[in-house]
Order: C-alpha cells, then sequence, then structure tokens
C-alpha cells in the first residue's frame, strides 16, 4: 500500500454501470515524512475520507477486494485512514495533532 | 485510476479474435491541473468518449470488470468520462465550462 | 495496451513446459508519434506478427486470456497488429504506408 | 520481489474490516547492496518481522496468497526475512553479522 | 516478460511456509543488448537457471502459473533460460558463445 493525502474528488455522471454510488476521491502520494510525491491516484473511498486525512491506498486487484466492489473497474481504492506513522520509533504523523 | 485525455484511435483489423468490435482510444495521461504527463495509454472504450474528452481509465484486470470484456486480453480500460474535478474545494475541470 | 514496434526473436528450449510452442517477440516501445521509448518487453505471439510491424501489447493478467495461454506464466502478448493510429484526427502511422 | 528493510509502522482504526488485526509495516526498499532505494511501502505482516531486518515483499495479487489474507484488500506483504544475499558467491548481506 | 541475468541468491529460513523449498534467485534486468539495467527483482526460480545466465521473468499473477506455485505469494518467477536473442535478424546473444 501507499500514503496519500486526501486532495479533492472527481465526479463522472456517465460511467459503467457497475460504478454508480461509487465515491472517488482525488489522492496525493506523500512519503514516510508526509512530502508530497509528483504522483496521484483517483481511488474509490468506501472508508469515508475527508480532505487532508492521510489514507492508505491499494491498487491493482486488491482495490476490489472490498465489500460491494467485486466486480467494479476500480484499480485503487482507499482501504484505511492513517492514525499514526512511525519510523525507527519515531512518530512522523498522528491524526490526532494534525487535528487538534 | 488516472486522469486522462481522449486523444486519437487505434485500428487494427488482424488481432485476438476476442478482440473484434472493442474500440481502441488513445489516451494521454493528465495530471489533475490537466498537465500533459509523458505518458500515454491505448485503452478499450465502453463508454463513448470523444477526442479532448477527460475520463478515468483503469488498468490491470480491473479492465475486464466490464460486461463483455471478461475474457478480452486488454490491460486498460475507459470507465468514466469525467464531469469536474475538484482540489480542495477549488474546480479545477469541468465539463460543462470545456465545451462551452 | 502499449504501443510496440516488433525488434526481434528470444529463443529458449529449457523452459517452463507449458510455454513450448510459444513464440516470443522482442518488442520496442514507441510513443504514439513512433519515437522509441527506452522500454523493451519480450511478449508471447499469437497474432503472427513480424519484424518492424507497429503491435498493441498487453501485459499483466490479460496476457492469459488468450485461448490456450489461460495458464501459462506469461505477463505480456501481443494482441494486435495496428494497422492505422489517428491523433486529433491526423494519421501518425499507417501500416499500409509504412509496407507501400 | 524485492529487498527492503523495516523502518516502522502505520496504526490505522478506521478502516476496511476485513483488515482488523492486520499489522502495517513501513518498509524501505533497497538494493542488493543494501542501498536505500528512494521507494517505500506498506505492506501486511504475516511473518513477525522486526525494524532494521531484510525482508523480501511480494506485491500485486500474490499479497494475498497467504493463509487468511485471501481476501483483504491489500497488495503488499512480508512473505519472507532474509537470512543471506549472496552475489557471484560473494555474501553482501548476513542476517548473523547484522545482529551479532 | 523481462530479460535477466541471474547474479545471485537469497535465503530466508523464516518465511510463509508455503515458500518452503523455493529458490530465490537475484535477477538484475538487462536491455535486449545485455547492458545493465538499474533494477533487479528476486525470482522465484524452477527452471534451474545458474549465475550468469540470461533468462526471462514473469512478474504478477503470472508467476503463480507455474506448477505446485498456484497458491504461493511470489510475484516473480524465472520461466525459461534464453538460448539466443535476436534483434533484426543480427545475434545479440547467443548462451553458446557466453559459454564456449
Amino acid at each position: 500500500m501507499q500514503i496519500a493525502k486526501v486532495r479533492g474528488t472527481v465526479v463522472s455522471t456517465h460511467k459503467e454501470p457497475s460504478l454508480r454510488g461509487v465515491k472517488f476521491l482525488l489522492l496525493q502520494f506523500v512519503d514516510e515524512e508526509g512530502q508530497e510525491l509528483p504522483k496521484y491516484e483517483v481511488a474509490a473511498d468506501n472508508v469515508g475520507a475527508g480532505v487532508d486525512e492521510w489514507v492508505l491506498v491499494s491498487r491493482g486487484s486488491a482495490a476490489r477486494q472490498v465489500p460491494g466492489s467485486e466486480q467494479r473497474p476500480v484499480d485503487a481504492a482507499v482501504v484505511a485512514i492513517i492514525d499514526t506513522v512511525s519510523v525507527e520509533n519515531r512518530s512522523v504523523y498522528s491524526k490526532r495533532d494534525q487535528y487538534r
């Protein structure tokens, strides 16, 4: 999985019928220190992530291992909202601090 | 999924028999602000996208999660025509404005 | 799918038994204008492509969606010989012109 | 598989229900000589790897070929803790030396 | 598939139980002329390749299309030992010459 920040949304009315009701978030990939990487992904969101939150994104067939998405043509999904990232026992991100 | 602009078409008569009737679009990847990236993909199109439209493209096995394509050797498909892209509540793309 | 030019062949006698009889082509990826990219792929060929022809190559599990290859350990396959590539209604490649 | 060093952990309480109980490790990819590459991955860990250990990480659908993870939306998993890496019969890494 | 040179081995005792008995080779990717690329892969080997041999490596789910590996968490496998590589009817590699 990669770490990403929620930056926005993508809306479409004309799409594969199986994608009706799917929320698409625009994610910016970040490195483990939170530096933005020049890489984004549009991912299906089932966990209810909001703008600026850090999330884990799964890509490939993993994105369909989500109840209801088994047969949807999605190749990326938000699978978790991150609480903390620790590197060598040092905290580099804490959702609590972020939103204090 | 990635955001891409439809730029053209690829035509083939000599191909895997299961690909008969599939329309292949040439897509240019763009970043979330619409800057063209040096990356393209030829994708099967089922949603009827036209030149210059912004679309979502799914790659990998997701491209076969489209009715009729389950057993086609395709690794990329246009799955949605984009209406709007919003970044931090700012509109960066609107199909309506584009085609006004 | 990506656009590639057939450049040569790879031959192996000592291999997974399921690969017997599979023809391996060496493909050079090109961009949509035909500029060679620094990227190649060795792909299984079922459509009978020849040196210098432009083809579409599918990668990943799509390469096994070809009759007879369902259980072969291949991750790339030539799925079509390209007739024409058009970008914004301008012809950038035509097999007919190439071989005139 | 890629070689990676365990650098830390990622914790999430709000996630896909199927991910409950999964431990997420933050991995830094290294080359075969142990030089850190500018690439990381967050991977599910079933083998109990600890910080600074060298591991093998499998990505894509392979990450779900682990008992209990078959239907989890994970695209990367730690599948082995590395004992030794040898290049041209020269030892470039030995866990025993590392932890002596 | 990609062309790679066998450079060494990776050994692990603590790993997913399904990986017992699997031999892991360290492969360096090369281009079609044999120039080493800055990219390596650790791959399961079933064909018995030795150091310095050129091989074809399949990645992704293809790596599990090998008898006995269907449910192993491997994302790369050596599927063939290369005899010859020909580019535009010129021989660029021949195993026979290499080992003469």
